[in-house]
């Protein structure tokens, strides 16, 4: 199987992830910051190691601003729900993913915000800019926004949207879903206030872990609320980052499997990774459009403006059916909605949905290149 | 190291926990529930293996009634915060840990909800039904409490106090923190509405796994919404269990990792864990009784009023420093708070804490007999 099924989860992991994880389960077996036991002191120093490398990765200020969630979802309502102030209004953007759009409009179904989504110009980031602008209200408590399109691979450009809401004091929140891990970002440089991404996409680290980094954690209400090994005695959650985000026990063998698929990301260089991937839907690309039999509905997925992800149609064919095909040719990819009906709205897929091919570290050109030919061939082009 | 934290975590865990988790790593590596090709399929298969085993262990009417989150602490936010009402009442227990305490806190500080903890008397079952009975109100909304003291081990009789709740028709929540795995429980028999347990306790499944079961999920507002990878075109997250609870992607090598920590258990036979369990926090009891050296503060832990697990002081010592001894003779225990000071203040140790040992299916009796003489040792008994 030639799996390209890469933006749902990277697949295989670095080696090193699976090694860390035995590695945990049979060295890191207690539980971090909860005794005074060396197990437990040896553990919670492992973890510690890992929101270290975490912080440097994010340009975070420091390994107290990253906490360890279970995936990106959960990290955004984190932020969304403890951001938000009751009759506030947000600002987001016509493409986000269904784990920024189903909080949302949670929050306005029980009348807790009202919410604007923002036009975006791929390719065009003056005209992105005007229109999240044009957003700002006087009583906008938040601006949440994906860096890259989960469906298009359109990146917004959040560095500017950063700009724009400090001038306007309202915190950022980015969804690093897609991104991390293959765009470079940096909290501190670019004045991000709150950073969510799954450990298991570009990151390389295993399903189930993810991270919440916030520049001012204590900014933010609670959403979940137990036992942090800290201030015991207090029924109040504690305000202090990491452990106000961190109630329960942690994914140790996660977190400590996600800590060596940082380390792989930054031993190849993220740009490095983001060139090649880039270079390889680039490809894809390029045989589609010139044969004329595949319906591409983005500019080429190059940088700066996009991120190494290709989602396609063919004439007259659903997604699903599509990628039904491509299975059975020994090719995994993701068809439908991809939780994601707002950015579908946008190219007018709602209806059929789209196949979304991502290269990632482990894919090679041959791979990209039987793709295309596999895809050509369903389409019954002769190429 | 003689490992004794096990109310923490269990340590080890069973080599089938760690393979399952290799594998998961090497064959069920896409992500499921989002995709048609075979390896998200695949995936998505071994997932519902486990919530079929999970739904059988714990007497819940079928798979669906299964949701896995990060840990037990997220399952009771999601069931408390999911099923009071404004204004509402919630009746608890004296012996809550933090991550019912803590929630039930924040709700009342917001002016959400009022809250009773209702004093629990150990040993007389008769006088804690009526406290409970006493402390239920006309807006009662739910009734939240422990299966098992994580600090003394007391066990309440949730089966008769979720018959009241039925009489009441109040919603009941049992934490099974300290309970999954060791002591048995069924929802359909006994009534429970909502069960929280934690995957890498007495289910020997890796750290990071947790599961909310209910009878019921759509009675239940939700704390967290995402891609559900369901009904994707809609907003609003869907009311389908186990959908409903489980936003994002999820914890795969960890599910597949706690499927093989409950087969363990299913085949050592929860009834034998028990008692074997017990004999041994019973041996360890019994020679600090004798010794007239150690502060004891509950009755002898024996079925079927106390789980097995002991929490203990030495005379004018705290007990992070005997904990410290003890780690010095190569014993992990934990000492503190553990989470839960409304626990402690039910004797009094809220300013001292206590030294908890807990033992394992992987503990034997040379290591519980050790362990005793360390004490006594520490405590400059001669024994």
């Amino acid at each position: 199987m030639i799996y390209l099924d890469n933006a749902a989860t990277t697949y295989p992991k670095p080696p090193q992830v699976s090694a860390a994880m035995q590695r945990a389960l049979r060295m890191y077996g207690a539980n971090p910051g909860r005794a005074g036991h060396r197990m437990s002191l040896r553990t919670a120093e492992a973890v510690f190691q890992v929101r270290e490398r975490a912080a440097r990765f994010f340009g975070a200020p420091g390994p107290e601003n990253v906490a360890f969630v279970m995936n990106c979802t959960q990290a955004l309502n984190m932020v969304i729900k403890g951001a938000v102030k009751q009759g506030g209004h947000v600002v987001t953007s016509c493409l986000e993913h269904n784990a920024v759009m189903r909080p949302l409009e949670t929050l306005r179904r029980r009348n807790v915000i009202t919410y604007t989504e923002v036009q975006v110009v791929p390719g065009d980031n003056d005209a992105t800019m005007d229109a999240f602008r044009k957003a700002m209200q006087e009583d906008t408590c938040l601006c949440v926004c994906t860096h890259v399109s989960n469906v298009w691979g359109i990146r917004l450009p959040v560095e500017r949207i950063a700009a724009l809401c400090h001038a306007y004091q309202v915190p950022i929140c980015v969804d690093c879903a897609q991104s991390a891990g293959i765009l470079p970002i940096s909290m501190a440089e670019n004045g991000i206030d709150y950073l969510c991404a799954p450990g298991h996409k570009g990151l390389y680290g295993p399903m189930g872990t993810g991270l919440l980094l916030a520049l001012n954690g204590a900014s933010l209400d609670t959403l979940i609320e137990g036992g942090t090994g800290t201030a015991s005695e207090s029924l109040v959650q504690p305000e202090e980052m990491p452990e106000r985000f961190e109630s329960g026990t942690a994914n140790v063998p996660g977190i400590l499997g996600l800590g060596a698929g940082i380390a792989f990301v930054q031993r190849m260089g993220i740009q490095n990774l983001y060139e090649k991937e880039s270079r390889l839907a680039c490809g894809v690309y390029d045989r589609f459009k010139r044969s004329g039999k595949v319906e591409l509905y983005t500019p080429r997925p190059e940088p700066p403006y996009f991120a190494p992800l290709l989602s396609f149609n063919l004439p007259d064919m659903d997604s699903e059916e599509t990628a039904a095909k491509l299975d059975r040719h020994g090719f995994a990819v993701r068809a439908g909605l991809h939780c994601a009906p707002r950015a579908h709205a946008f190219y007018g897929t709602l209806d059929r949905g789209a196949v979304r091919m991502c290269p990632s570290a482990f894919t090679g050109r041959a791979q990209t290149e039987a793709f295309a030919d596999a895809v050509l061939q369903i389409a019954g082009g002769r190429h």
